[in-house]
């Protein structure tokens, strides 16, 4: 991709991604900007200019065919391969994330799940034996990690993410309520349910409706 | 609040509230622009903006008050109340939020959990009866609920989410992977998960380290 593309219109990908298959699992082959951006609640016009950012034209008269579209954001996401995942952090946040079974079928593999707690290593979750935590960096080094996920309590993540990186591990998803420093070659993508929660709150407070 | 604030802003102030309450507690009580965006990894200029939107301005040569700035963001995220929270679905979702104590010291207190399974409905989670979800109507009708936090299955999510809103709860925080439709006075928040983690596979493959 020669030009950058920014977060906000990368993470309206997914979105799109989703609204794309329900329309096709329904049998709707092809779609204009504006039925699009109705049942999406975005204007036709952002809808356009989204997916003229990754070469994606509608036809004038036609719209666009939904299939086409759909194998076109799954290969812009880099869906059309698959990810190992480790999880560290074996409790309810872990626990969760390891069960939830849309993740496999995007091709996210859980691999392997690690926690300190000498009461649950050894226990299998889902098929999988947890580990000790000090056995994460002898397994990345014979097992391809694509993505930890940090589900442990903020007193621990830091360090944690700093030994993560140490082994070689590119993408980290960060479940834990800390900001974690940015370094170069590493992608961190950062849920902050409290950020969320506290959102929903103004949103209630102030009565307003904006969307993005 | 006379103008509409955009809610990528919205999204950008628990942030700040988060960064802020870590300098106050490590003792610094005032900051400039500049700094503050080196920490956040914002431009200067866009913290301005920011907070300009919610008339709080920096003093030239001394920068922000630090905790005038907090107390403001609290006042305007309406984190000086609290509010009561109701859980539907008791599944590994759901006990991961109701144990997770930051919310409590946030102000969001869950009053109640509710399931259908009869396994699990009358067990206590972190001495919270769990409900059968049909209890919810007459639950509704006995205590003021703020949010319902939507932690059931997708199949179900649509249905559960028709019926809170018929029951007068405004406030819904949805952790269910699909898209509920907006209705005038509901105020919805969403946690996809799966967009998240599409949203970093695609940072991954691309190499890009863009911000918002």
């Amino acid at each position: 991709m020669e030009k950058k593309v920014s977060l906000a219109v990368i993470k309206r990908l997914p979105r799109y991604y989703r609204f794309l298959g329900d329309l096709l699992d329904n049998g709707i082959t092809r779609i204009s900007s504006k039925d699009l951006s109705l049942k999406m609640n975005l204007t036709a016009s952002q809808i356009r200019q989204d997916l003229n950012n990754f070469g994606c034209f509608g036809q004038q008269g036609y719209g666009y065919n939904v299939e086409l579209l759909l194998n076109e954001i799954k290969e812009i996401l880099g869906l059309n391969k698959t990810y190992n995942l480790v999880i560290l952090g074996a409790g309810k946040i872990g626990q969760a994330l390891l069960n939830y079974n849309k993740f496999e079928k995007r091709g996210f593999n859980f691999i392997g799940i690690f926690d300190i707690d000498k009461n649950i290593i050894g226990s299998e979750l889902k098929g999988i034996k947890v580990q000790d935590i000090n056995n994460l960096k002898a397994f990345s080094k014979e097992n391809h990690i694509d993505i930890a996920v940090i589900a442990v309590p903020v007193a621990n993540a830091t360090d944690l993410y700093e030994n993560v990186v140490s082994y070689g591990i590119k993408g980290i998803w960060n479940f834990s309520n800390t900001e974690l420093k940015a370094k170069d070659g590493v992608i961190i993508e950062n849920v902050h349910l409290t950020d969320s929660l506290m959102t929903l709150a103004y949103r209630l407070n102030s009565g307003e409706f904006v969307e993005e």
